[in-house]
């Protein structure tokens, strides 16, 4: 046994309520006190009384929470993890299957588009993981009618336009990007990779796109910081704490480590149920676990586990006092009308995000690019349309979509699971070989829609009727007709092959 | 043999219409005379002449039938149950199934949110009970209308809003509760649990939310109202006798017994026809029933059988006696265009319900909620929308179709099968569970739509321009060119692993 | 061998287009001559040549056909069909099947509405036979959208009507009959049944309906009218013939034997390519007919083979000699546009009827219902509503869908597949349960759209808005994007049982 | 060894970039130098290199191509094809399954109509050659759109017109013909039939219709010209090369062989990417390439191999420069919004084909027949409706397409993919019965349109509204409210037969 740790055994004794240590990364720690206080529910705490929960812990906290969150002298010391008992796992054969197809995966050259590497993610990323990127509010209808309200919009194209010579590079908040789009924040990227956000960031450097830094991420914030290389720029997106001095203290270190915009939150007062993501982990809790009582804390899903953060109070009363206290640019993310988009005008922010929040929070919410449609013509209109800069987020797949947002007028797109998708399919090579795929997309369709520039895009471009009549919804099916109608067949081929 | 009691031999001895004896709970009835009388045609309880009727007898008679209906001449007196002969039931291999799955049904605490009970009560419910809770009118259109038509409504929510402090209580026809829902009454409760009715009392008790008691439960009357516990408030849904003084006796006894709002079905003047109803009666019949001369009479399922007490006759003329008869506020059920709704204000009752009750009466009649959009502009055009409450059911299945109809005008909303799904898969706990659910997705959905109490809900936070289309139907599919084309496919996984 | 009767092998020397002899019934004909202007090709007549045709001939030709087209100098006489050699069929499994599905038929009183007879057909006719019957033009929307198109119009239902007495009795061309619909003409009845359209006579009779005699009929016009009985009404379908000699004597034939309407077919100058009916037939010719010259000939299918009659010049201008040869009321059967209606009413015929045929000539022709709610209005805006009476036919399953065509202005509605398809499975007792089950329909749903009579049916009964906007085809399919998508699952069974 | 002949040893020793020959028809080419240039990419021949490319190289590439293309000196002579090695192709089980397929084919009398021969060709093409026909951009939204959008018009026939005489010829850019529709310019017609090209010039001919030759034809422009006979009429599809040289010099070739129509394609200034071919070439070379780096390359599919000679610069100034070179009438191909026609005219071309390239270029792009429908009524406004010839094509499958084209104002419509599957399927015959189907469903269909001629065709025989909503969509299924719903079935059969 190494001299002055601790021992396995030594831990397993507070294993209860009344005494609770638990191990991260070959260190114990004592949280009895602490377990009222921790966002994702006690529970989850428990499940680790007296062991070691480093894989647990990973994705959903970043390294520095327990040096910032725990008390020092909570802080054990380290343990000889060779006495520490493995646990052994039943074999799962949902994982033994997974392993599998990870063998057989496509070569990433294999993914054409953005929809490839979601396709390929679903196969070959853990359940909790996927269902965790993939879940949507209550019957993601909105989810899905992110990337379908593109479909509403058809183009008008122009021909004999010489587009010899393309350029989609633009700038957002006074940043020059390469392409109108950026990566927008979403959270626990180590679900999806070993190395979580900071893959996102080598990806941008590398075709010179802003990544927006989540404040829900599983590297810790310096660490992205830290992975930024030469001019690479960054942007803060944020939840605001209850307590206003640690939101102080997050926007200010933001602005002191560089970071170039504020896009703070407006559409999460509280963080949305996911009902694929909370299954999931109800699935993943065993068919042990039946007691009725406490199923609505046991299965909350990654989602509720990370929203304590949020405050719920917050309004349009606290925006003064951001602008009081940094210089960034601000930006809100989620406005999702055109009333509150003029208000923001008003209020003198500097941009706007028409965003749902990926289909995650209200279900049934409209589409960022169904809003954006309804923004633009008020603020122009009124002449304001260059007083902001409006963004827009939520199922941008092609370039084509990319173009019928900078049509209507957006100033750039967010782009969030795509990318969480590639990562977790292919890493760094994948984020790299989506945001190519994006380019190579991009020059060919500005071609095609005979723009040289993102200048000569504009509404003409577009018929946009197809959103004027609003969401007509799924008409019954006449069942009783279907299944007395006889479908016209091709013609037959003969059974045997003829002599 | 029992003192004083009957044998099995000499009941079943009156086996024919001539002389016809059943046995109910233990009891002998001579029901020879009453078989031409009874609402659900002769046939069916000639199938259980000279036999136990109880099990047949049970879901669709409130205990008190027998007293109120069958003079006492004619009770016969207990029968020494040790000497009936009990018929051996050929084995069912659906059921068999069916206890199968109920051995393997999902925990409560699985059920997310109400479609799932649904779902699960699907499996485990018999067929019969749920033919007779699932089924439409004709074709099922309207029924699966209902739900759809909150999907042609989508949010416009507010952010920045301060929601902190979410109160979604509200109170209709003067009484104040949790939430703005209320249970609305559905027929014949034992079918889906053997307590029936008293088990919704219960649920809506612990959660404060109101229950309609309707004509056709299980239970009796007294029954309902005697399960009810403190101030708890229940209404009485009222099916109208031909006999008046039949329905003066119900409602004064109602208002007596404490009911505190009165709501007469107005949409239903004869029960409708649910083909799937039918065929489960049918197929449960057998296979040996195959002459075509008595088919109509044999196969009308559950809901013909209660429907002979329905006067037909009702109409706008004899609101003013109902309003003669009660205190209670009077509501009219079932309300379906903008013209009985301002006709309804005129004649001066206390609300109504735009309904079409659940999709079982006429077919490709609008949903609620579409009827709602139609009727409360009118109102406000007038004036009027203080002058009477309204109400909407049909399809509500998440809290955000409850704001979509209190954004549209709403007072509150009816809720049915889904109570009824929880109960007959979980019992009082699954309609618990399922009231839980409303209330938690209502607290995150008012803060996501950035309302903090029911007056904040309006028009504007709505998009219901997909309401003004109509119904466009369902456009032919092209078979040929669907089976012509060659559907874009995701990248392939390799058949072998990589070595 | 029998007495001055020809032997079978006599017979089938002929068996060439030198010369050609068939067997019909019994009796032998030389058609060599009328090969070249057979309707329906000599290819066919020549498989028969030398034998006996009669199974064949029959559904496809009345039985005065030959009496009346074949010189009684090729009458050859009676032969002794005990000589004639009896083919042997090979066995042919879908015929076994078929056999078989036969016995296991559903007892007539499990269905419950007229789309179960067409889901029992479908399984127990002949395939010729149903190809026949249930194919369409081209790619058959048309014949679908037919149907479909009712469920366009949605209802708004008055309440609070006294609707104890309902009565649906109407007139159509002064004849009063019991519903609203009458049996429209479809031809070949043989097809379906062995005693052809009188089948639907009888039962029409039963019902107090009137039914149209087609031109095109398996039995002979005279059977026809002979079955009638009492004052049942007939009115005759006209398909009218190059030669108008030929056309006068049936119109004056049919006003002498009391047919009470004279409906001229106006929407086929020429019968419409069916496919669904080619391939039958050429599946039918077996795979050892493979050259591809004469390919078009062989596969036209039942409704090519009877069109030769049909003249393509019928005009307006025949309108005034069809009005000078009879006092029968002359209605037009197909008009498809208002324009056509308005010509119709300044040309001065009783009626028309609005109907595409149904979806059996042009595809993608609008549905009768649509053509209906676009001619009324334009009549009644002239004050002309009264000047001719208006039918509607194609798509008409629902009691539902008669109410909606009345409620937009129809006299009444022609209903003619779903009488078939009964009278292939179950005979007469077929046809009258359908009728039976449209009336019990329109009983229940008079009542519960708060009508009592015809005459109170109007259109703010309807809401037809999704007519309004055309048809709006289906959108394509975004296949990568929802196999990417991972859909909701309801809550999982165990797999094994609690214990 | 034959006298004077190079031996595959000989060339197999020139297998690398450094020194590369390859055999293609007999005869050895020295390719080194030209690798850096090849349109297609040096990949692709250096998988050849030092061996036999012929059949790679054939459907590509016009047989004068190494003429024209490959300087003299570096033509190596004849090679003695009995030394060169066999490579054994491994057995490809998907290629034996299409050969079964091919002796099982059915029937060409079997096809009914121009989707008959897809669904054929889809069965019995190679992959390759399907995916590069049947191909379009990104999600083929557009490429489906196409046909789907006749289905958004319907008809509005007259009847009662004398219909007898029908004729449906008409003239396009001053040639008369037979019907309204001419054979569209595709690509690498060899990929699907050996004789590629002239098989089509032989069946145009037949039936009388005018054929656009494609500049990227597999055979070469003289061999096509030199199939026409007599006085058949050919058009010249031309793609612009940067070396405006070498576009002159094509253009005056083709007005010199007798082209009577210059169609300029304005709708490609880069070949789309079309993922269903990339992915064909990609499965094609097998599970052996899985290196990422080189992915894109690879993995261009016959599209892009095809591309280099397109100048992208091309623009309206150019248009002039055009009119100056050629007599030809001068069409623009490719238009695709109101404002590009109207400059049309402005600029004094003398026609247009509204058309976006078969779905092949930009996804989400309109149908031509969308795009129809806006240009026309713009055109009568300015009274320019005489000024140009505007040709409309994509989706064109049943001859009521070509009615609602004419009816809209088209002159003609283009028809590719339909004829090139009928010609891999059934070669000659094959394209001419397409074509005979075509001129049958185009007589019948006039009748029963109502039009005598091509002259009656126009806007009021149309109900158009169905366009005029533009895309709605498609919209997100409920999932767990379909999973929920127990759908109406049809009567049960039994499962046993009745005694």
């Amino acid at each position: 046994m190494a001299q002055g740790k601790l021992t396995g055994a030594a831990v397993a004794e507070h294993n209860s309520k009344d005494s609770c240590w638990v191990i991260v990364h070959g260190k114990a720690y004592d949280v009895t006190e602490f377990l009222p206080e921790h966002p994702g529910g006690q529970k989850i705490i428990l499940k680790y009384a007296g062991k070691d929960a480093t894989e647990e812990f990973d994705p959903i906290h970043p390294p520095d929470t327990l040096d910032k969150y725990l008390d020092q002298s909570k802080h054990l010391g380290e343990v000889d993890m060779s006495t520490v008992v493995q646990e052994e796992k039943a074999a799962d054969p949902g994982e033994v299957e997974r392993q599998e197809r990870i063998k057989r995966m496509p070569p990433l050259s294999a993914c054409y588009n953005l929809l490839d590497f979601e396709t390929v993610a679903r196969q070959v990323m853990k359940n909790t993981a996927w269902a965790y990127y993939s879940s949507g509010a209550d019957d993601e209808m909105t989810m899905r009618e992110n990337h379908s309200a593109f479909h509403k919009i058809w183009f008008r194209p122009r021909v004999l336009v010489d587009v010899e010579h393309v350029d989609f590079t633009t700038s957002m908040l006074g940043t020059k990007c390469s392409i109108p789009f950026y990566v927008t924040a979403t959270a626990l990227g180590k679900l999806g990779h070993p190395e979580g956000e900071v893959v996102l960031t080598r990806a941008a450097k590398k075709h010179d796109v802003i990544q927006m830094i989540p404040t829900l991420a599983s590297c810790s914030f310096d660490e992205i910081v830290d992975a930024r290389q030469g001019d690479q720029v960054q942007w803060l997106q944020l939840y605001v704490n209850k307590d206003r001095a640690i939101t102080k203290r997050i926007v200010e270190h933001a602005e002191k480590r560089g970071c170039k915009g504020l896009f703070i939150t407006v559409d999460a007062p509280q963080l949305g149920r996911r009902e694929k993501d909370m299954r999931s982990k109800f699935d993943d809790a065993g068919s042990d676990v039946q007691s009725g009582d406490d199923g609505v804390d046991r299965s909350q899903g990654a989602a509720r586990a990370i929203s304590s953060f949020i405050d719920p109070a917050l309004s349009w009363k606290d925006i003064p006092w951001f602008k009081s206290i940094t210089k960034m640019p601000i930006v809100l993310k989620g406005v999702q009308c055109v009333e509150d988009a003029l208000r923001a005008v008003e209020v003198g922010v500097d941009g706007i995000v028409v965003s749902n929040h990926g289909g995650r929070q209200l279900d049934t919410a409209r589409s960022g690019i169904e809003v954006l449609a309804e923004v633009m013509p008020a603020l122009r209109e009124r002449g304001w349309e260059k007083r902001i800069e409006v963004f827009v987020d939520g199922g941008v797949r092609r370039a084509t979509d990319i173009l019928k947002a900078l049509c209507l007028g957006a100033k750039g797109v967010g782009i969030g699971r795509p990318f969480l998708f590639a990562m977790s399919s292919y890493g760094q090579d994948g984020v790299e070989r989506a945001m190519q795929l994006l380019k190579d997309e991009m020059e060919m369709n500005m071609r095609l829609i005979g723009a040289t520039c993102v200048e000569d895009l504009n509404p003409s471009l577009l018929d946009t009727r197809g959103l004027l009549a609003g969401h007509s919804g799924v008409a019954p099916i006449d069942n009783l007709g279907l299944h007395a109608y006889d479908p016209l067949q091709a013609p037959r081929f003969n059974e045997k092959p003829k002599l």
